[in-house]
């Protein structure tokens, strides 16, 4: 085993390739060789902080602590976002995990341990297995884009709902896969007529830009909101477009510490209107969600880059101009 | 029967006695003869619209339409608030009618229809019959006040969990006494330290001024937000007073259409919380709100006035200057 490896920061506004001392495993830690990593729009927020990237990695296990038993070396593994939590309080008593006030995330506490990189360390119940016949490369993008957007559906919706996508993103293009196969009807809200025709593929019934939402014949009870900003709510909380007492679901990481989410108050008291958040997701429905993605055939559609200081450049590049079609995939060259 | 009767309406900036016409009954039409009806503060805010105002009436039904079945003339009968929907629709087909479309509420539709007056007019299942053992008097505020602090709450609560009241007025201190005996520890966040003891009373276990919440200790996992207005969000969305992934529960109707409802979109984002949307009642809630009220013993603290222009006139000035404990009731000379 090498004692430094690579990882990727942050430096002077770019990602730059740089080295950690890899530490000696603790009894319930791993070492994942990462062979795939995600990139998520959250990541850019992150590099101005100088911390090793990534947070979406999937890997082969290559050694593993003294006390380690869900894992042996040769699995692959997943995970990056949710990092620990205390084990003992409410939330993490009841799967709910991801609210455990000791809890540790991405960009949090750990300054070494990216998914960008030669290795990630994860803790045992914190990293997931990869569920046979799902490929490392959709199942990278899965461990946060296809958390965040399952969990939210899965907290919230009914089967049989009418429910709104907005945005088809890195996010979006989940969450439509997943409302269908979770047996709801798919209504999709975009600023992009060229993405029509993938939407409808992926599941959509129906599409609507935004200058078109007055076209809606039937509301949806639940709107998901997937892009990387709030919409104009009042556009949206109307009858003919969310129907009265509908959830709204939004999956937008605030850009900065004092972003402000600011509702119609008036259409949220007498319409009903409920905000339900959401936030990732807790471990078991992490797991449940690669075992239905792997069941339903729920696969983001991705495009490849090199697991480099060059690959992510280009990346991060594409990203920022809003052209990645729809979640970026760095791969490892030993992958 | 009289051909016009009396009711009370706003006219130039305060409430005058005036007449209506009394309609002939419709098949499914039942005239209830007043004897006590609630005062909201939700009234005042139509005061300036000239429309017979009250919504919280409770009194004898006095005749029944032909299709009636369910009233018999002598009963006693409460409403005021939600006066129709359509009956066919999702919501009305699923317990949620006070969602409907087509739902007449008070202030919407009918101008002289009003609970301040001699006469109610109410539609067959739109009033509600009052459990033996429940004065009138008390039953009157549970009209509207009781719904809906009773349906926010059943609507979010599990039993055990700590629920933080904030705000003893009218809806405040019917909050308390349900939260409690639906199974919840009661919390109560008040501006007034000479209100502590009756909080209590009414069952609550803590009790914290604005000023002091640092000296929670456990925090509560709802916030009912009972009070007039909102509250400063950045004082309540912490660790030590919301819990993650807490409901926040406004019952504070805007003040104006233009209001806005303005969140820390950082805190709701990572701390997970959400804000569940509630409006006075649907029919079987408030059905079941008045059972449990009659045998739970919940029951409005109360001030009675005459229910005359001279009576109106002194609780609206009582209300105003924020002195009702805890909620007005206008009592007809023949009651």
């Amino acid at each position: 085993m090498t004692s430094t490896y690579q990882i990727f920061r942050g430096a002077e506004g770019a990602v730059k390739k740089s080295s950690a001392p890899l530490p000696p495993l603790g009894p319930k830690d791993i070492l994942v060789k990462i062979t795939h990593s995600g990139l998520c729009a959250s990541d850019l927020a992150y590099v101005p902080y100088g911390i090793a990237l990534g947070h979406e990695g999937v890997g082969v296990v290559e050694a593993i602590g003294s006390a380690v038993t869900q894992f042996k070396v040769g699995d692959r593994a997943g995970g990056g976002y949710h990092r620990d939590s205390c084990g003992h309080c409410t939330y993490c008593l009841s799967g709910q995990d991801i609210w455990c006030y000791e809890r540790s995330i991405y960009g949090e506490k750990e300054c070494n341990n990216g998914t960008f990189g030669e290795y990630y360390i994860g803790v045992e119940t914190y990293l997931h297995k990869i569920p046979d016949g799902l490929a490392s490369a959709y199942a990278a993008p899965l461990q946060c884009a296809g958390a965040t957007t399952y969990n939210a559906l899965v907290s919230v919706i009914k089967p049989g709902e009418r429910v709104g996508i907005l945005g088809i993103g890195g996010l979006g293009h989940l969450a439509i896969q997943f409302a269908r196969k979770l047996g709801t009807e798919v209504v999709v809200f975009s600023t992009t007529k060229s993405k029509e025709e993938e939407a409808r593929k992926l599941g959509a019934s129906e599409f609507y830009l935004l200058d078109e939402l007055e076209k809606l014949q039937e509301p949806v009870t639940t709107l998901v909101v997937a892009g990387s900003r709030y919409p104009d709510w009042s556009k949206f909380l109307v009858k003919n477009v969310l129907a009265r007492a509908g959830n709204i679901v939004p999956l937008v990481a605030p850009h900065s510490p004092d972003g402000e989410l600011t509702l119609p108050a008036f259409t949220v008291f007498f319409d009903g209107y409920n905000v339900r958040s959401s936030l990732v997701a807790s471990r078991a429905k992490h797991d449940e969600m690669l075992a239905f993605a792997a069941a339903q055939g729920v696969k983001p559609l991705i495009e490849e880059f090199e697991l480099s200081e060059k690959g992510i450049e280009e990346a991060i590049g594409k990203l920022r101009e809003n052209k990645i079609r729809y979640r970026g995939v760095l791969v490892a060259k030993s992958a």
